[in-house]
């Protein structure tokens, strides 16, 4: 059996949206699983001293224009949100409470849904409203979800998520462990391609 | 006749050497020519607010660890010099001097000379005599070279190069322009190869 592959992602990261498109084929090509952490790329980002690319004026553009290339090149749709990025706390702390409550399927099926919403409706997921409307169509009880996000045991474990991530060396999302090889980027996409179809490189 | 690739690179940039091994195969398969532009990434870096990414104290082990895969993924020696980075001001002013005297091919070999020669075998093209020992082996008079590095006319001719860059939009190396198109980072062979072979995607 071989090992998962670690896949560390936030809900207002446009190259983790993308990577959540592809990561999940390509580790079933090479026998693989995917074990899915939602992390808040702010928390990370403070502890790094690392700001969002969106935050420094000549990247900026830049940024905007390659998010949607390196979607199209993916064969991804992609909707630029017009906020963005927005807090991802409620999206995240749900998705530690499928995950620990119901499983890691649960809770990945909850990721995909939450950033589709947000990359290609604009649904914003900062919105109590919002999300619940999306847990229910997800066959979620919404009830349950906004109890959860506003529960002290699903704030620590989001917390928990985020301080084993920056443990392990995670400064960015998305980020990806194979057999105990960091990867961040969407970017690195075919470098995990070779290492999963032929081993270290 | 198809537009030249512009590819802006520093002689301190790991991805800028790795890329500047690839682009001339890639840019001829496609019935392209190269114009390489040496800029120094400490300006580019202040005018973005950006630093480099092995100033930051949790990317660094990684970086340090990407330089050297991503090299091996792309079938380019490498070897991190210890001393790292350093200052390229000298090689740089070379370049411009050599480009606008000898022509572009002229300054194109010198930048991969000095590319390789930090990059696989460790020397620092921030001292004069390694520079001027280097200068010679490829055919250029090294005291002339000298002369030209010290020269106010070539310390303004950089300057000039760094500021196009940076009005430009270039913000970090290796960075392209491919029908005016722009691409930053080593990573972004593939969009560019997509670009070059089937056009805006």
């Amino acid at each position: 059996m071989k090992a998962p592959i670690d896949f560390y992602f936030d809900f207002s990261s446009p190259y983790s949206y993308i990577a959540s498109e592809w990561i999940e084929a390509l580790a079933a090509r090479y026998g693989r699983t995917v074990r899915w952490h939602a992390i808040l790329l702010g928390a990370t980002f403070q502890v790094a001293q690392l700001k969002s690319p969106v935050s420094y004026p000549l990247k900026r553009d830049y940024s905007l224009r390659d998010f949607r290339r390196s979607a199209r090149f993916e064969g991804v749709p992609y909707l630029q949100p017009d906020e963005f990025p927005i807090p991802t706390l409620q999206a995240a702390r749900t998705f530690w409470w499928l995950n620990d409550s119901q499983g890691g399927a649960q809770a990945a099926a909850w990721a995909r849904s939450g950033l589709r919403a947000y990359f290609t409706r604009g649904v914003l997921l900062s919105r109590p409203e919002a999300l619940k409307t999306l847990a229910a169509a997800g066959g979620i009880d919404a009830a349950l979800a906004e109890t959860a996000w506003n529960d002290a045991q699903w704030k620590t474990r989001l917390k928990r998520a985020n301080d084993e991530a920056i443990a392990a060396g995670v400064f960015g999302a998305p980020f990806f462990f194979v057999d105990g090889e960091p990867f961040w980027g969407n970017d690195r996409k075919a470098q995990i391609e070779r290492w999963l179809a032929s081993g270290p490189f």
